[in-house]
């Protein structure tokens, strides 16, 4: 298996990315095509000693930033890692894309380079979240910050074949977000994806999840709009870190406290570890023809080898076509978003 | 001043409801009548021994419960705590009403009771929420699962006078949720909204606040639809509870981390009381004639309290008559939310 990487992505491209893809190549026999300035890479190799074996190098002399404007930049820096990773991955040079790089540059050449499935209007992304009980799918996670009901439901078959065949959970249950667990809540688009999502013999529908239940992880797949979807990633984000931050501060405060610190230094690290988005890879990017995977924004190797992982997983599961099956079974008319 | 109470709201009514108002008798030097079944409130004053000086009963003898559908209730049981309470409100026979019941009855008596300001579609709730800096004022929490741009610029002068009057903030900073700071990003709705609140010279407006940052509390109001609202506030309480059980967990795994909990006691404390909501009270119905406080339904006599420590200030502060005052000068047709 071929995963093309966007060693040009994230905050800590180059060098952290290769060494992902290095770790990747050993622990999961995948062979790597990076993307992305050769020599910039040539440095980040040496400086860091990176074990290039089964790591091709594809050079291309631009890089998308997180400032550029999505839409213009894929079209306009045609040889950016990005862009040169995804014509590559379309042409079928590779079987699964990962970068670390801009979420909506990555969207926008989703849609125009790799193209959807047919009758899918937008990409949707399909972010796993570290729960209580068990790891959830959050999707969409910010792409579509306006949905028709149509593609609520769509989202929820998607994330039912993610779930089974990435994750291997049997029967995932799916939920949709919701202010209350009455088939009435919502706005009349929730009203009506409610009605879908009950009637999609794909899934298996278990109702409304109130968001103060989300966390808890007792639903696999947790469907809503993109907007609705980046408040519940990016807030568990931000709620997380800033509790951790004051635990934190709990224990600096004097000698006695830091050496309680040590007592429990062991559970805190499994329970970092347990809400640890990294440990899931990056998000999927679904409803396109191959897989795009956005790693993480900040990735560490470790991140960056998971996301791979993932790759991997998409790939082996064959992830796309049976979405596309699917889809086309819940929606005949192939309309669907 | 008079406070209004509705002794059979919320999961610990009458008693813990009680014991709050006595409490506030005491601390705040106001005086009470508290509607509900005469029956069960002297029963539970028996038991528990609640001083009830400057406490006035009146009998009401049916109850809302939160299986009821809500503008049902408020229209069939009249003889409800609730609605005898909103009435007596109405009437001017109190300064301000406060309930732990049910959101919806509580949000459908103030628009068919306690009647909305002039120009006001529909109230808003207001919650003020802990932060890592300081507290800030979420709204919409929840009543409006749609809004137009307007409802949310009108929330913004609603949240404003609140901030300054009750929680004597000087210039609060009001911010709009979105996905992205810039000013194009989010549903067309946002877009309009941030325009409108860009012109509004009743507030202070800083710009869009991203979900990952809202926990921080570095503004002071956060404005955004009752369907975001309601994630916002819910995600928050139950992640909160997630994750203070997981550490939990670490501190009981043997006796080691016991000891250690022992030594991080007094900071847990210090930790849990900063993050404590039940420290600002309830939430208000903004947009309403008079003021209406919804005590968190699990309200124990503390935070029931705190809770009528809020009305008050509401009233001292004049909240009603300046957040209608500064409503007409933000829309002179006075035709917004």
């Amino acid at each position: 298996m071929k995963i093309i990487i966007d060693a040009m992505g994230g905050d800590h491209a180059p060098a952290e990315i290769l060494k992902g893809a290095a770790q990747a190549v050993k622990e999961y026999h995948v062979s790597i095509v990076a993307v992305g300035n050769a020599e910039k890479i040539a440095q980040a190799v040496k400086e860091h000693s990176i074990d290039m074996d089964q790591i091709t190098i594809v050079n291309a002399s631009e890089e998308i930033s997180m400032c550029d404007e999505p839409t213009a930049a894929i079209r306009h820096k045609k040889d950016s890692s990005m862009v040169v990773g995804m014509r590559m991955l379309a042409a079928g040079e590779g079987d699964a894309f990962v970068s670390a790089g801009s979420t909506g540059a990555l969207l926008a050449g989703a849609t125009l380079i790799v193209k959807r499935l047919k009758g899918v209007k937008r990409p949707a992304i399909g972010t796993v979240i570290p729960g209580a009980n068990h790891p959830f799918l959050l999707l969409d996670s910010g792409a579509n910050v306006e949905c028709r009901p149509e593609m609520l439901d769509a989202f929820a078959t998607m994330g039912t074949v993610y779930m089974e065949k990435v994750l291997g959970v049997k029967q995932p249950k799916v939920a949709l977000v919701n202010n209350g667990a009455e088939e009435t809540k919502g706005t009349p688009t929730y009203v009506t994806a409610h009605a879908l999502l009950k009637q999609n013999s794909n899934i298996q529908f278990v109702g409304n999840v109130e968001p103060k239940d989300i966390p808890q992880g007792d639903v696999d797949v947790v469907v809503c709009d993109g907007f609705t979807g980046n408040v519940i990633l990016k807030l568990t984000e931000g709620l997380a870190k800033m509790l951790v931050g004051q635990i934190k501060g709990v224990f600096l405060k004097n000698a006695l406290t830091k050496l309680a610190f040590l007592f429990v230094k062991d559970g805190m690290k499994d329970f970092k570890k347990k809400l640890d988005a990294d440990e899931y890879g990056g998000a999927l990017m679904m409803g396109v023809q191959h897989p795009v995977i956005k790693a993480h924004g900040s990735s560490n190797a470790k991140a960056f080898k998971n996301a791979i992982r993932q790759a991997k997983a998409c790939v082996e599961g064959n992830v796309v076509n049976t979405m596309a099956e699917k889809l086309a079974l819940t929606v005949p008319d192939g309309t669907e978003g």
